[in-house]
Order: C-alpha cells, then structure tokens, then sequence
C-alpha cells in the first residue's frame, strides 16, 4: 500500500499501528520514532520497524505516509517540525484525540507538495506505552477521518481513510470542529465521569474497593489510563468537554432530586430512557 | 450441607444460586420458587431443582436454609410471608442489595425457631432472569454478611457466612447500615453515574455511539441492567445514594472547574488521585 511508514510515537497507539501495518502488509519499510529511545528500540527489538533513527528528520525523509501518534497537545508542533524534512507527495496524518486546535496548526505547517489529513481512531487502554500495543487493537473501531473544508486535499483524505480501513478500523467522516464535540460527549465525558467517580470513592477506605462487583470495576475502567495523556487531551479539547460535563451534571442532578423526592416515577423514566440508549450499543 | 434449600426468586442471583449449590453439592433437595411461574419452571426444566412449587408455603415447609433472592424492597415483606411456614431451627438469609431496612423487618417477621441473616452478595450482571444464570456467578466475590447486634443469632450467621463461602463466595461483616453505606458507594453510585451518563448521551444523535471506543461502553455498561430491580433498590436506599451521589458531584464540578480556569497543576492532582485508587483495584 505504501513503500515506507514512519510512526512518530510509539506508545500503544503508534507501536499498534506498526503491529497493524506489519500484519497487514501495507507496507514495505516500518520506522519508528519516539522522543524516547526505549520506546522506539521496543518496537526494532520486537521486529515491528525496520529502523529506529533518533533524528526526527531522518525518521520521515523517505515515508510516503507519516502517522504522528504522539499526546494531542503535540502534534500541530510535531508536524511544523518535519515539515521541512517531508518528501514530495508525502500524506501525514496523526491518531490524535482531538481535532480543531491541532488540525490548523498541522495544515499551517504542511509545505505545498505534502499533504495532511486528520484522523482519530476510536481505540485504546487503560495500559499504556508499547509493550500493551497488539496488530488488531483498531479492528471493528470507528476511525475519525477530519478532512478541513477548503483546506484539505480530497483525495489525500480518502488514501488515509483507506489506510485506516486497511488497519481494521471504520472510517467515519466529520469535520474537526464536530470531531471534538462528539468525542467530548463519547470519549473526554466517561473519563472526565470515571475519574470523579474514582476520586469519590478514594475519600474512603482501601477495604471499600475490595467489596466491589464488576459495576464499580467497569464504571471507572478508563481512571487508570495514563495521566500525562489524558490531562493533555482534556486541556486540549477543553471547551467541549466543560460544556459535555454540564449536560451529564443536570442529569445527575435531576436523578438525584428524583430520589430526594422519593418520585419512583421520575426515577423510573430516567433509568428506562438511560437503558434504552444502553441496549442500543452495538453488540 | 444442608439436606433442604430453597430460593425464592429465581432471576439470575437466585437460579445462580441453585446452579452453583447443584454444582458444589451444598444441598441433597433443591427447591425454586418465583412469583412468575415460568422463571421457576425454567429451573425445574433445567434440572437445576427438584422441584418448583406455585405455593410459597410449601416452598419451604421442609428447608433447612431459605434464600429470598427478590427484589430489594420485597425482602422484608417475603419474610414475613414464610414465617408461619418455617421449620424448627430453619436459617433464612436473603441476597438483598440494601440491607438496614429490609434486616428489621425480616428480623421482626422471625419466629422464636427460625433465624434470619441478612446477605448481599456482590455479583450480578446487566443482563437478568434464569437464563442469564451462572454456576459461576460468585466465585471470588466479596459477599456481605450483615448480622444486627444484639438481634442475629452469632452461630446462624456463621453458618450462612459458611454457606456463601461454599458457592464461591469472599464472606465480609458489616452491620446493615455500614453495609448501606457502602454499597451506595461501590455499587448504587456507579449504577446511577452510568444511567445519568446514559441519559446525556441520548440527548445526542445515535451515531455518536457507533464511533464510542471501548470507555464509554465500559462506562455506561451497568445502565443496561434491569430497571424494575435497580429503581427498587435505588428507593430502598435513597438516602445513602443521594450522600454518595452529592460527594461525587463535587469531584465533578471541581474538575470541570479546573479545565473551565485552564488549571492543568489541579486537574492533574485529580486524575492522578483517581489513577492511584483505581490502579489499587484487586487484578
């Protein structure tokens, strides 16, 4: 599919994609780069790259599609930074959780002869770092595709949309803007949720924990993802997820009063309009 | 262990406990017992009892242990059913999510002869009824064992703690009300942070769930459960669920209040915090 694929970060996103690409064969040479030499090294030891330069410009001088999965606050700079060592007809897209801020940056940055295009796959741990990375981690997940009106070029958008299928993944189209409204609500809003609700419950005792069924483990699964990570996300997408946050907390509320209130019947339709949009998940 | 044991109520908690007492050979004569007929017979057929009986009395005129497997505000009511049918020296326990106001009632219902002890073991599933059943379904679960000072007989509880133990399970002490409290926590309060979460995400286009990753399923999975059973248990121990639901309000305004002033130093404190106590969850 491509000659070479250069992978910028390889965490357990960016070493994932390199497992996916290998297993798939979509590409002929895999370089791996990080900011961290360990983590790059991880993925030549383990056979997922063919090289590992610690040079960022060496990493892209010769990759037809650069993947930049590094924190989302990081990669409008990321792009600016290779820019200038892109060849010509290069694609570069990134799997970061949010759209709007960075994808301005990266198409400012991008010279005339390579092209950018946005992307985010729905796909994720609450591990983190290369050695949680598996080939079918984007297999059946959505992949955001973020194609800038008047900016983007089309035909780029749809190779990367390609790409990403090729991975396993299902690209679903949206512009920036309304990327970072939906995964405010579907993504940012249950971390934001499952953090204060780990927080609640570390105001009491250790021993608490240990009376848990799985509601409490599976409800608060995503607090134990990687801090650095998600304070960057959040930040980044942080409008949206405030306003995401009010919304969940006047449910809260309303639930709230309706037990206050002993009105089974306020509660009742609550739990059922809640179940209803439960049940309809995809299997 | 016991020559009798009946179960009243065979949803997924009670038809679980006649398939893992089967399984585990806790009871020469296994006896079901549910007000719809079918959920009873759906044992029966199964062979996960002896006998199914329409008559309540005669459910458990010859056990040696009873298990009320209702829902939690008809645990109290149910007891007071059975006493005038109880054998001499029968224990009767229950697997009731809240326990401080359905222990007195039970507890009041008791003859002279027969002794209750309250218990909730910590296992269910979103999905309900007989055939969601699993000899499995406690094993390795904590499972409360709630004596009332001064009110439960010391060797009855000790021999229904031995029981719950036989199925599988981890038995833990507590008194009814320190029970109440911490299952508001562990498991009433993310049951009611998923519905709340449900219920905004419905307020959005049904696309938005196909492009969830795993968090927001993981998140909500809970508000898939039955409503009838989690409405009852929810009122039966409202008082505790609207303290716990409060306190995790504001763990929730103090971080949508610190991406709202662009406070990475707090918000990085929260999820650290909420990291920390959910990497302590038993692996």
């Amino acid at each position: 599919m491509f000659d070479t694929l250069a992978v910028l970060g390889t965490g357990l996103i960016g070493a994932s994609i390199l497992r996916a690409a290998k297993a798939r064969g979509l590409a002929r040479r895999l370089v791996a780069w990080d900011i961290r030499a360990d983590a790059s090294g991880h993925c030549l030891e383990n056979g997922w790259a063919h090289e590992a330069p610690q040079a960022l410009a060496e990493a892209v001088r010769e990759a037809d599609l650069v993947v930049i999965a590094t924190p989302a606050d990081t990669v409008g700079e990321l792009a600016g930074r290779i820019s200038a060592h892109l060849k010509h007809g290069a694609l570069v897209t990134d799997a970061g959780s949010t759209k709007g801020h960075a994808a301005r940056i990266a198409h400012a940055a991008m010279p005339a002869y390579a092209f950018y295009v946005g992307a985010h796959p729905m796909a994720g741990s609450e591990k983190n770092g290369p050695g949680a990375a598996r080939a079918e981690l984007f297999e059946g997940r959505a992949c955001f595709i973020t194609p800038m009106a008047g900016r983007t070029d089309e035909d780029a958008a749809l190779r990367v949309g390609e790409f990403w299928a090729a991975l396993g993944a299902r690209p679903v189209t949206a512009s920036p803007d309304d990327h970072d409204e939906i995964v405010a609500h579907v993504s940012h809003l249950p971390h934001a949720a499952a953090a204060a609700l780990a927080c609640t419950l570390a105001n009491h005792p250790d021993s608490w924990r240990e009376c848990a069924g799985g509601g409490l483990r599976d409800t608060t699964r995503v607090a134990g993802g990687d801090v650095e990570i998600w304070r960057a996300i959040l930040m980044e997408n942080r409008h949206e997820v405030v306003r995401a946050i009010g919304a969940f907390e006047r449910e809260l509320v309303a639930l709230r009063e309706a037990l206050e209130s002993n009105d089974s019947t306020r509660l009742c339709e609550m739990l059922e309009r809640g179940k209803a949009w439960r049940d309809g998940f995809p299997a």
